[in-house]
């Protein structure tokens, strides 16, 4: 996306005290924060910016414009601005309520016995809304009447598409925009495969460590890098009040697993769950305005003994936490017996379903096998049983596959669950290098989006052996773009190359400085050149460390273009490259013997 | 490759003076030195053995045997041991000779005013030979009249296989052993597709920075990591001495691009290159012992005005040197024109051709275009050339090509090269991340190995910013290792998942101990588990970082085990998975309405 809109002041979804650049979304100067506006719609939507230096030809370069989602910027204490609540109250199809009573054990027994939890929320807090009796409120029910939402045009400018493309894919089911009503700070967005390609980053406290403050950092600093949603995977003490400082921080979607909280409210015992204490605890997230949920209501009781003998069992924490549930009581998972009661509470709010892949793999030995899609099939049968309710849904996929497997998990899963996005955690192409699974996954993860997965849950060098910290946390997230961007790149997404371009042509003409801003990691870029040339005038040097400043072949190139650039040299040029490709073709074709042109050493040689 | 063969004391290719395990090769105490043994052929290949701890219910792990690169360890200023020397003169088709003598040009002009390099190798060094008048002495020519050398003995006890088919694939020119004869303290290795992909890590100093010491130490640090082949390509002082450093102290076989010293001969000015410097430069580099030479006779002049218009012209510095000499005395490149006496001259040596892509894409917007392409046709030109030789070949591909052009790359490359191996830089598959190269090119190096390619050149974090310092040499090995493995995997290369199910086993058993060992990387794997838990106890706790110690989903998986892991249990199961996968597949083919299988919910439910 690079649309030469004009650069304007911050509108009333970034008032002017959000201080639209809080230091943890401080980039490098030259980038900046920018708006695409439709006024007409009174929409306005928040880019970043990134200001070119000029050819050394004297030319100037377009200041270059991409996705943006680190928001307007905040101070944690206080929260995001509520822009989307005109939105919402405009449409007159929900109420406020006075909502579920506080219980301290939502923070679990340590703020039972406090009386309080650890730090608690005193920002400002909506009051809950729902829909009115009788009403759906969720974006696929308006798509499919045909009603194009503000939300809707506001992902329609981020994406740089036709509005009613938005509108077509989430009516469908093959797009989902995550937009809780009770989250009316987040900034809308779009996940399909129509569209491109997002990431998660997973962040959250567990009963081993970390504190509120530094999951809001995370939260921060992870949609600075690029993070399109944040899934909030905390197990231990303050569950709802760590929840609610990042929901009322978050510019982006907030998902959580729903029965990481129901386990905690009942003393990590799995058997002791049911399904009024899961109602009531997504009912909680509901109104605390959570935009997608993972439920993992594919994973049945004869599903179950199906990952007996695989090498690693089942290793996805919802699916274990239900799989015991089933065992114990020897009764099938009530997500999947109480289903359509969650699509009517989902509806209520416009929450979004992940449904869960309970039985995914966790070892390459594991993958594509019985269970996994025996519980897919299941996935798609709930995918249809939420749209008819009009409530959204994506699908959970693996895991750890080997890379020749890693195709059929999206193929199966985009034609049986009709299209519906596909959701994937990387997946990771081999078992043996813990430490680099970021890598791992990565590889496996631009394969799998290649072919049409519409969202990747990043994966962090840590993963395996410990919980992320803020590094981890940001080597996740680029990484993840990295496959994002190339799987956009192969699926020859609409401009998706500009920003190659842009920095392939900035290399070659040696700005640096220009390098450095368009890539994904602008410190990382130049901090590595420093630690060769660490001058300043090596950033406008006409060489690179790499050949020293004696011989340059991007010089030779520059002499190259000069004498062979001109459109007449090109047009002959390209006659006699015709001439040769077809030669190519005809010998690849007919596998015959190699073709050698006549060649037309100029005498004297 | 887990292959039970009995531990051995160090043989004559180890001796005891040679520290089996120096500092720079010692890895976790549970990983050992351990050889596999053909005494009849007297023979020793050194593997990595890594002890394993019993598992939870006392069933004892078989200590597990990994392909080993580091070699025996060696004192840098001794080097190591030529143990393949009896194998070559026991031929007798090889002889002593004076050899080239020694120029301090050869050094670079700072050597010539010194009178001596910055540190001369005092070390031994072999006598040079060369073959006998009349004689080829190359792995390729003695595969052709139907010999296995010990060479290839070596290679198939390492890839575990027959050695007829290494010797048949070498053969065919599929695949090469590069060993130079003045190369004898080298462990012979295979590149070709039928084998484990290999990777090569580049090092070696330039005009801007580094020394002899430093580069050693980069080589043994790789090879410790996992490089099969080592590729210097310094292009500053010392140029001569530093491989002669190199070569004496290196396990695996060394690659060059002549091209560069050459070019340091004529004080770097292109133009003034001449055939006979450079044929002077391959000799001294024969006599020295570089296994194989990047030779850019592809780059021919009618191919140069291709490039004009491209994003990023000629990026590789060989092509762009030759692009610069075509150029300015307006004749055809002289790599091309005296390609036989270059085949001759490698026939008595052994050494390999890595053909050298000279117009390779330097971004994405380049790949596959015209120029590449039209080289790539040269170079299976000169493949044929070469074979009339019996001189091994390799083909060296791209560079910058987004994903879904990578496969087009490999599969045209085999067509037309009839099967020569083919050895990649990457390739990258998107442009915007400088910082991240490493990661951008492995995608791409995995999806190009899974479709043939036999050896992956590294590229590490600092590609396009700076020179790679230690820390870059090894996480652009270990990076290169996990594509490298990816693609074994996704080949179903025999034995491949060994690694990987031994090492998920450990995870599943909670053997932290065994994880890290097994791991590509133990140490950093280990140091990030101790970042979240250091405690000793922790690594033989039974609950992992992630979830804490009161709800583990693999105890739960345990318990499932216990359950339904029994044979008979399986049996029906299986019986019942099956009728579900053929539901499943009659789905898929009709493309009709979702299967739902009898809900079978026990009452009470």
């Amino acid at each position: 996306m690079n649309t030469p809109n004009a650069v304007l002041p911050p509108a009333q979804n970034h008032p002017a005290g959000a201080t639209p650049e809080a230091p943890v979304t401080q980039s490098l100067k030259s980038h900046s924060l920018a708006y695409i506006d439709d006024p007409q719609h009174g929409i306005r939507v928040p880019v970043t910016e990134i200001a070119l230096e000029p050819s050394p030809n004297g030319q100037p370069n377009a200041p270059f414009r991409t996705y943006r989602t680190a928001g307007p910027g905040s101070d944690p204490v206080r929260g995001l601005s509520p822009f989307r609540s005109g939105w919402i109250e405009g449409r007159d199809d929900t109420e406020e309520y006075s909502g579920r009573a506080r219980n301290l054990l939502d923070d679990g027994r340590s703020a039972v016995r406090r009386g309080a939890a650890s730090a608690e929320w005193k920002g400002g807090r909506p009051v809950p809304r729902r829909a009115v009796d009788g009403r759906t409120v969720t974006q696929m029910h308006y798509a499919r009447k045909g009603v194009v939402t503000p939300e809707m045009r506001f992902v329609a400018l981020r994406e740089n598409c036709d509005p009613e493309l938005v509108r077509s894919e989430v009516a469908a089911g093959r797009a989902i925009i995550p937009a809780n009503i009770n989250h009316p700070e987040s900034e809308p967005m779009i996940i399909g495969k129509a569209f491109l390609v997002k990431i998660n980053a997973n962040i959250g406290n567990s009963a081993v460590t970390s504190s509120i403050r530094e999951e809001v950092d995370k939260l921060q600093w992870a949609t600075r890098w690029g993070a399109d949603t944040v899934m909030d995977l905390s197990t231990g003490d303050d569950i709802h009040t760590t929840r609610e400082w990042l929901i009322r921080n978050s510019p982006v979607p907030i998902g959580t697993v729903p029965i990481y909280q129901a386990l905690e409210k009942v003393n990590g015992e799995a058997n002791a769950l049911t399904w009024e204490i899961f109602r009531d605890t997504v009912i909680e997230q509901c109104e605390q305005g959570v935009d997608y949920m993972t439920v993992h209501a594919g994973v049945l009781l004869r599903y179950v003994p199906l990952t007996a003998n695989r090498v690693t069992g089942i290793v996805s924490r919802g699916g274990s936490i239900m799989a015991g549930w089933c065992l114990a009581h020897h009764q099938e998972n009530f997500l999947y017996t109480h289903f359509d009661e969650l699509c009517e509470i989902f509806a209520k709010y416009d929450v979004a379903f992940s449904l869960g892949d309970g039985l995914r793999p966790g070892a390459t030995a594991d993958a594509n096998d019985a269970a996994q899609f025996a519980e897919l099939d299941t996935l798609a049968e709930l995918t249809d049983r939420a749209w008819k309710h009009d409530v959204q849904v994506m699908v959970e996929g693996p895991g750890h596959v080997p890379f020749h497997l890693v195709r059929e998990n999206v193929e199966r899963q985009q034609q049986l669950c009709k299209g519906a996005p596909f959701y994937t955690l990387g997946p990771l192409v081999t078992d043996v290098a813990p430490g680099y699974d970021h890598i791992t996954s990565a590889i496996g993860a631009t394969e799998i989006a290649r072919y049409g997965t519409a969202m990747l849950c990043y994966v962090t060098p840590k993963e395996h052996l410990g919980l992320p910290d803020r590094d981890d946390v940001k080597t996740g997230v680029i990484t993840y773009k990295i496959a994002a961007h190339a799987a956009d790149l192969a699926k020859g997404h609409p401009g998706a190359h500009e920003r190659d371009d842009a920095l392939s042509k900035a290399r070659f003409e040696f700005r640096w400085r220009d390098q450095f801003a368009l890539s994904l990691d602008p410190e990382t870029a130049e901090a590595f050149h420093d630690e060769t040339l660490p001058a300043e005038p090596a950033k406008t040097a006409h060489f690179c460390s790499m050949c020293g400043p004696k011989f340059c072949s991007m010089r030779i190139s520059q002499d190259i273009r000069n004498e062979y650039g001109s459109a007449e040299a090109q047009a002959a040029i390209a006659e006699a490259a015709s001439g040769m490709r077809e030669k190519s073709q005809e010998f690849l074709e007919s596998g015959g013997k190699v073709y050698l042109p006549e060649l037309k050493v100029p005498a004297g040689s």
